[in-house]
């Protein structure tokens, strides 16, 4: 069975990287969670890496401010997908976690996603969108999603309109 | 048997986007490649994705510049991995086409890499990355990618030693 | 009789387009205001372009933000004036939103205004410009509005003068 | 008969705005081009911009580099649509040019265009989509452009095919 | 007797450059204060700077936000000094208005100073220090001012040493 | 006896750089505080630089906003190594003060931090790590430190795991 | 008599720089031109600002790439009017040299002009109105400039008519 | 005997680090140079930097373009000072290896220095000058250095003196 290994440099990105969670849920996907830095725990970070490859991890996907490293340091280590979250928590609004998570060298890729709290979501929608290629009942709900969007749009315009009469 | 489209939204995307070419030939993994613009022919691009993924594609990739919109609006017709490439073809050197791709809104990602080649040689690879998760043989070429990216640094540490003495 | 459609990618947009039916409103402009997502209801918008464009819109005001595509793929879709506002409601304060509306490639052009309030304003006044050309009673209005800012800005002058006493 | 004016800051833009004339001819639109400068001829400026509002001019199209004044000054003369195109001819890229054509404040919009040659050629298409609001003929024309469009698209996807075989 | 000309785009403004004329009580300077604006007061902003030159004034200070033009067209109409302070008031945090302050071409000089409150205060100075160059009293408070400057960081290190403590 | 010299432009700065202070204390590493400005003090914080060296200082730590120019003025003044720590405190969010620390010119260095409080830690990790180079206990302190870094960062996974049952 | 410093921080400066001597001797201003570095020969630069000032110096004018301290130590020591021309020499294409120039805190200003050679010819222009508050000679010749301003513009158009014949 | 290790993260870097040895070798301290990545190489990169610290290196210089994470990945894995130079190979001229350099969170410093060229000997001058701390002919000969700096700053002004003439 498919599973997806969801790492954060540090505790304070819990509450963004929830709502990865959240989605992985919404689909039935496992996935497990762990803090680990690419700085304060490398040794650990790259243990984890390839023991969670070894127990069958299919996706990986990395949260960090700042200088964020950790998704290109576990892309270092495998080569199953590895989706970077950037977070927005410093003086730079996360421009500086962007440029960290999606410059990577040639070879070396990091799936980047926006910045914060769209991209902790999108990090779950794109993990379940690489699983569902082998998984027709994933793709089913994937698509179901998509028909939950339209209304949930139109519930919106509806808000509106009456807001506007 | 899985393939990936490899969408660019002006021929002068091409000789980066060749690039990507490279890498998925060297993986021996099959591709198409569509010059289809989000602005200029919209109506193409959403009959040639809905055809491509009847036809079985497994991943887009989508290589734009400037208001790159085109990994964007291919992710809204499917739910497919979509790859985005940022194409630094203009004033702003792809700023505008990096933010443009990866600040996708909560629940239709794009999965961004970097600007230009070396985002383009990594589309291939994360492309790769993900079809590799139910082809065994694929993941076994991609582990000697990594080995063969260790000799070519030692080669290129060879010829500093050399320069330095 | 000439009528403006105002699209906006989420309700969570609604505060700051308001503004721009309160400009509508003061020059008598009849307007249609609809939430649709490039990324989310893609057909649903490409829809309702086709449809207001047959009912006689003349012209179309977009908001949206992060990846702005909105305004770009109305733009596709119909050869009326676009006017793009960039919304600054996430980490990067909409620089990436303004990026997304105004670097449009040649051929197909957005009309791009201020990011945010300031933005949501002149998308109301352009609008009125745009269909005054062919409308002289609107042309007096918004001439009596440049009247009436040169009184606003007399007065809020004088507040300052009695404040500096 | 309506007119479109283009305003320059200085004859080092005019090969780039050359790119709007090019348009404005092919789609059979009168225009006048003048250099005028918001800083160093700002009597002139304001002067024409009286006399061709009074000669019947319906848009205005101004071009400038650096602290890009110009739009903004026009603008706030006239309640014709402004088109403003930021030129790319210092150190920062067209950044500095964006932000002081496109971050008007309420009340006095300019309608900006791409950072250089794209911004060049699309104002003229803008111009064109608001004089064909009431001019059929010029319809058609931006009609027939989109096809072409198309055209060209699909042939720059063929030269790509030929080059991959 | 000299005088300095204090113009500011819009009474929001105000609370910012309030500072500005503490620092010219705080030398003896003699001020005008005027909300006027080069988009929404054009014809009022010109004949006040041609009028006021007409009754001395020495020095022209301008603050405001966004594509902040004011200090361009000011100093457009006049060889007198401007001195140019870029509010933060918009979502860009005075970037905007930065550029469009400072990117002056060529012939018409603005004497930018930092964004926002140390601006406001600098704007002072600077107008004192240009002042004093044939006003010998000036100097001297000039020169006292620094030698206040040396008190008072003498005093934030002793506060800072006692919280060392 | 080896210490370091700490230095700001401003008490303001002190909330921040009062984290160096605290990893210097944790590390047994002794230290002065001075209040001192490249601006404002410059006098004073060139006699100071002098005296401290005089007196076996073996590293300067420097704290400033805006346009930081403290770091490189001391860094003018002496060839012990030279911290920079950019303090966020204005509209431009340390971008400005990171610049002006750390694009010093060839033969001058200064050893720049992060931004705000991550660099007022670090700054104080680096002078203890340089100090070690020279001190084993001290050396042993860091290798502790470090130690304590990974139980710090299990606690915070255990905390994760705790809110995920 | 009333004469202009100018300071440069490294000779590759000397070629933007110019540009500055150029326009004084345009007005008649006597100036002085050296090569002294805040960083590289503080003492030096500190030495010749207090003996010019006592040599009858009006004006500083400091450029300088980078990390550009040498105009805000040069405003440090003197309260003389300093000009600051960022230098576009590095990688940042003097974004860096413009913030490390213009935000300076409150109390020290520094009278900042565009990024490389327009404001190196605004550096002079501004002097020059400086200088011109008690010259009236120099007023006139500064109102001739602006005269042949408008002359150089005209003839520009006339060139630009031409080539649209 | 005290040396330093200098890792770059590709030999398309070498020419940049180059400068680094040639300040190095001037003051007669001795290096290695290794090319090694922290994403081809990662494992090759932790062992080098254990064993480099197991024989004595007391500094290690990092030199990355893009999402630079060689000076992080190398900080993480001892407590000898890490300087990192960011380099500019890549669209975005080095910001973004100037963010992945000097952004590190708390408890892991690199000492950062400028983009490219003037970083590169900036290294090597930091290396020097941390060194010097326990080696007195090295701190002589940094300060001879200063010495020739004033001597070669005042070449640099008689040459421009001549070229006045």
């Amino acid at each position: 069975m498919n599973w997806v290994a969801i790492l954060m440099g540090s505790n304070s990105d819990w509450p963004v990287v929830k709502k990865t969670t959240l989605v992985l849920d919404k689909f039935g996907i496992e996935f497990e969670v762990r803090v680990t830095s690419a700085h304060r725990t490398p040794h650990q970070t790259v243990a984890y890496v390839e023991e969670a490859v070894a127990r069958g991890c299919s996706v990986f996907i990395c949260a960090a401010g700042l200088a964020a490293h950790l998704a290109g340091v576990v892309a270092a280590h495998t080569t199953r997908p590895v989706i970077g979250i950037p977070i927005d928590g410093g003086p730079l609004s996360g421009v500086d976690s962007l440029y960290s998570t999606v410059q990577m060298p040639g070879g070396v890729p990091v799936a980047t996603v926006a910045i914060g709290s769209a991209g902790a979501k999108n990090a779950g929608f794109l993990a379940a969108q690489i699983l569902a290629l082998s998984n027709d009942e994933l793709t089913q709900k994937l698509t179901q999603d998509r028909q939950s969007n339209i209304e949930n749009v139109m519930a919106q315009n509806q808000s509106v309109q009456e807001d506007l009469e």
